[in-house]
């Protein structure tokens, strides 16, 4: 197919796709004439890709660049895919400075400790929940961490889901796009549900309801 | 204390604060001459929280803007700044367009349905879920769905954590803080805990690590 079908078939803009193919995000079209080029399905399939990753999962370009590169080095083992899905989501909060007075780093190891989760020390959510922890303290709401063993409990639950689901892929090429779009887009999906269970437990406490479109109905 | 004092106490550099100033971020500082002003501890919280949100809840102005909106109204329902706090946080996902062929709507239907949760129809997580499990059909991988109701089970433990958090509080401009607070950087802290579990889980079943750094060191 040329791109003005490509395009139709994903809802994706023609610039967009000619921006994503100089980026080298997808590969490049067979070429059948110096201004002409054909796409198959597998260009549609990662145009897919491309953008539930950007506009579900919220990524940058720089990391869906990262997530795809795990997700096509089919020779990769499938712990180094988490890994690099792990380390592309979590850029920013791992490259965050520990504050000087935060006790997010300590309140980490000691959940450990009481959990005996083995986690290496370059797994890139230490930081991202050290960080947060740090910001409870520093906003003079250091109770807000006695939400961290319930949270715990609930990621435990939530990455024997994950496992799970990885586990039940055909072969080893499902398996790490399973890894990288359940990484990617499952920290969404959480958070929604997030929402709508804070309302559901509202609702049994306190009998009100709790979202914004029910403020400005 | 004087601008410069302010950068100092709080390590946002003079023009950020500028910015946060003429965004209307923050109240200005009380006028002492034509040229300058002088800023309270008011100020260093009001920093402290803005650079939370930014930083570590990875919010833009406009969210930001909309949250501290919610903060500052102490008269506003602690409803109200739940439904607010998840508003600004859902933007971007609440509007995106349901796929002709998705099934994500549907499915959060049959959740509700099975769980009894009593959810409003403007809950912004309901868009959140559903354009995640859109994608999981779109992408071809519908088995990821297979994780909604351990993600469910494990989404009520984090809101009912929630709740206990906010209760705790007190009184009402405290408890408004904690739900804007808890909202936008419990996100993270529930992906940095999934992040560790995910590797504690693929260590006790393949018994094999799973970060990035692993695989660089």
């Amino acid at each position: 197919m040329r791109i003005a079908e490509l395009s139709t078939i994903t809802g994706v803009a023609v610039p967009s796709i000619k921006f994503y193919l100089r980026e080298g995000l997808m590969a490049a079209g067979e070429r059948t004439s110096p201004n002409q080029s054909t796409y198959s399905d597998s260009h549609v399939a990662r145009l897919r890709l491309i953008r539930a990753l950007v506009d579900v999962g919220g990524l940058s370009v720089a990391a869906v660049r990262d997530v795809l590169a795990a997700v096509d080095d089919t020779t990769m083992p499938l712990d180094w895919s988490f890994g690099i899905a792990q380390a592309a989501l979590s850029r920013g909060a791992a490259e965050q400075v520990p504050s000087a007075t935060g006790t997010g780093d300590q309140q980490i190891a000691r959940l450990l400790e009481r959990t005996g989760w083995r986690v290496s020390a370059g797994n890139p959510g230490i930081a991202m929940a050290a960080r947060v922890l740090d910001s409870y303290d520093g906003l003079g709401h250091p109770g807000l961490s006695s939400t961290l063993d319930g949270y715990s409990e609930a990621a435990l639950r939530i990455a024997e889901n994950d496992l799970d689901a990885v586990a039940a892929q055909p072969d080893r090429a499902e398996m790490t796009q399973v890894v990288v779009i359940g990484t990617v887009l499952g920290d969404v999906l959480v958070a929604g549900l997030r929402r709508m269970a804070q309302e559901h437990v509202a609702h049994l406490r306190y009998g009100a309801s709790v979202t914004a479109a029910d403020t400005t109905g």
